[in-house]
């Protein structure tokens, strides 16, 4: 048993003292002792040894009080485990040599990644042995259509024009495509929860580059596939960054328990929208956290106010930038804990 | 008096036969005749030399026949008139290597722009002579948030993080610096509309990155101060990228004529939000340029029943992509202009 079960009970509606609070991208960047880790090991390195996935993972449990680990990991350990190259240079993002750009691309790819990814599991009993029971751990996975936009674009983009092209000038192709890392994807989850994650995040990072109709297409679809499939088994946190449009539909999908939102959105319009069917998460701005920690304190006090204490996790709107002071941090997690309804 | 004044007609809300079509960044990029003058001149010859803007301001009029013409410069020129130093390296984006730090940065920047700027103004001249009152002639200025993230930045960025955190963490500098952009910004349009453009469109490409409340604070708030100056001189387009949130309060001013929206949300919406207050402009996804010939006709003219053919101008929800086929760009002006309600 959880001895800290409120993103739990977030996500299933129930009544809480208050809203259980985690960051994204926790795990690093922002953490001395995760740079520690950084000058001495590579990026896979880290991501492929269950000790030191499990050390980093820790961290922002032991160091700044969340109420929820996330695993450590990348979303490109799909299209690796499917057989693509996969570069990671510090800094700089990833790069994927040879993109896919055809039929033949597509068929030479492998949906059974389990074998492949079985340092990931061991991390996750790892991380749930070491955790105790403290709080509960999140596992990940990125969404078909952002893992498509790497897997086509072949590396970091401000619009990914080059995947999107792809998407709506040779559809079928990308049906193709998706359909298969919606496969992988789904029995990785599924795997990570038989392995012990307790909820599951699906990371649509680059979704809100879509139009709304091109979302349902491209990107809703398998997310809600992705969603069904799992819910069975772990509460589903879907995350279609930038793609505020789609949080009515979504919220409507009983298999979908928790939306995380950007700061696009009003919290009023995102509660009005989604009409109580899922917990929210989310919403503030990461360049908030530049703020002084008087002001961050205040700041998530309404935003709380905002969303109401229940159905509710309270996390920024994307990730943590790498620069903010650990006091800014920890300031934004003690708010959240020092709430009072 | 302008022989082709649908783009005009659409901004008063009075009665066309069909909706007038132009392209954001149509002048240049995408063109064969643009990349023959970029081979020979750097940008800003190219931008600063009258005879060469003319001739690339007009080249979209004469090779797709567009119903408007947009005058070929670029945002930066104003933070360059203000003292500062943008450096364009082409297909790299802008570099301004001495960005604003701290309050002696901002005192340091002009707001008497004008006499720097007279050659915009010697195009603008140039150009209506040219152009024969065959179709209206828009000018252009960056928002002031817009030109704040690259003044702060120093350069293109995904999020423009630096920016966004000198605002939220030091609003009073941002203050200072935004009105004094305002200011120059002012007196720049001002005088493009002396020289002869018959609309005016102000380019807020970065506003989505911000938050509905720090949108009012730090970008609307000055996009309305812009306008309300404007407006009795010249129909003013604002087009702040991805604030569909701020849709309904920005069309309540009646100093707005037109607001421009990218793909991310639907017509209906948009029409809804801003209650036939305002003309609309956009919002075809520049990715769909790609599509097949025919398909692009078909989606051009379902985006036409959805806006309603009047008090909206098709236009791309963003700048046209350089890769482009020419032909495709004509296929979507050709589409427009077949239209039949």
């Amino acid at each position: 048993m959880l001895r800290n079960d409120l993103l739990l009970r977030a996500l299933k509606n129930e009544e809480v003292t208050r809203p259980p609070v985690w960051m994204m991208r926790q795990a690093g960047r922002y953490l001395p002792e995760y740079q520690e880790l950084r000058k001495k090991y590579d990026f896979f390195t880290r991501v492929q040894t269950p000790e030191l996935a499990c050390a980093i993972t820790l961290q922002p449990v032991d160091i700044i009080g969340v109420d929820a680990a996330i695993l450590f990991s990348d979303i490109l350990v799909i299209p690796q485990a499917m057989g693509m190259t996969v570069l990671m240079e510090e800094g700089r993002g990833p790069l994927l040599p040879e993109t896919i750009l055809g039929t033949k691309d597509i068929e030479r790819l492998e949906t059974e990644v389990e074998s492949k990814l079985q340092y990931v599991f061991n991390a996750i009993s790892l991380i749930k042995k070491e955790l105790n029971d403290r709080v509960p751990l999140i596992g990940f996975a990125g969404a078909p259509f952002t893992l498509l936009c790497y897997m086509v674009e072949g590396k970091g983009s401000k619009g990914f024009e080059k995947a999107k092209a792809f998407c709506v000038s040779q559809p079928d192709l990308a049906h193709r495509l998706l359909s298969k890392i919606t496969k992988a994807t789904i029995s990785y989850l599924k795997a990570q929860a038989t392995a012990g994650t307790d909820v599951i995040q699906v990371f649509d990072s680059w979704s809100g580059l879509l139009s709304p109709d091109d979302f349902d297409q491209f990107a809703g679809k398998y997310l809600i596939e992705i969603a069904e499939a799992l819910a069975p088994v772990v509460p589903v946190i879907l995350f279609p960054k930038g793609s505020n449009y789609a949080l009515g539909a979504l919220s409507a999908n009983p298999a979908v328990s928790g939306i995380g939102i950007d700061w696009g959105i009003r919290a009023e319009e995102a509660r009005s929208v989604t009409k109580g069917r899922v917990a929210l998460q989310g919403n503030f701005d990461p360049t908030h956290l530049f703020k002084p920690v008087s002001d961050i304190r205040n700041e998530v006090h309404k935003m709380i106010d905002s969303f109401g204490a229940r159905s509710y996790i309270a996390n920024l709107g994307h990730g943590i930038l790498p620069n903010v002071p650990v006091e800014h941090a920890r300031a934004f997690v003690d708010a959240v804990k020092e709430y009072k309804a």
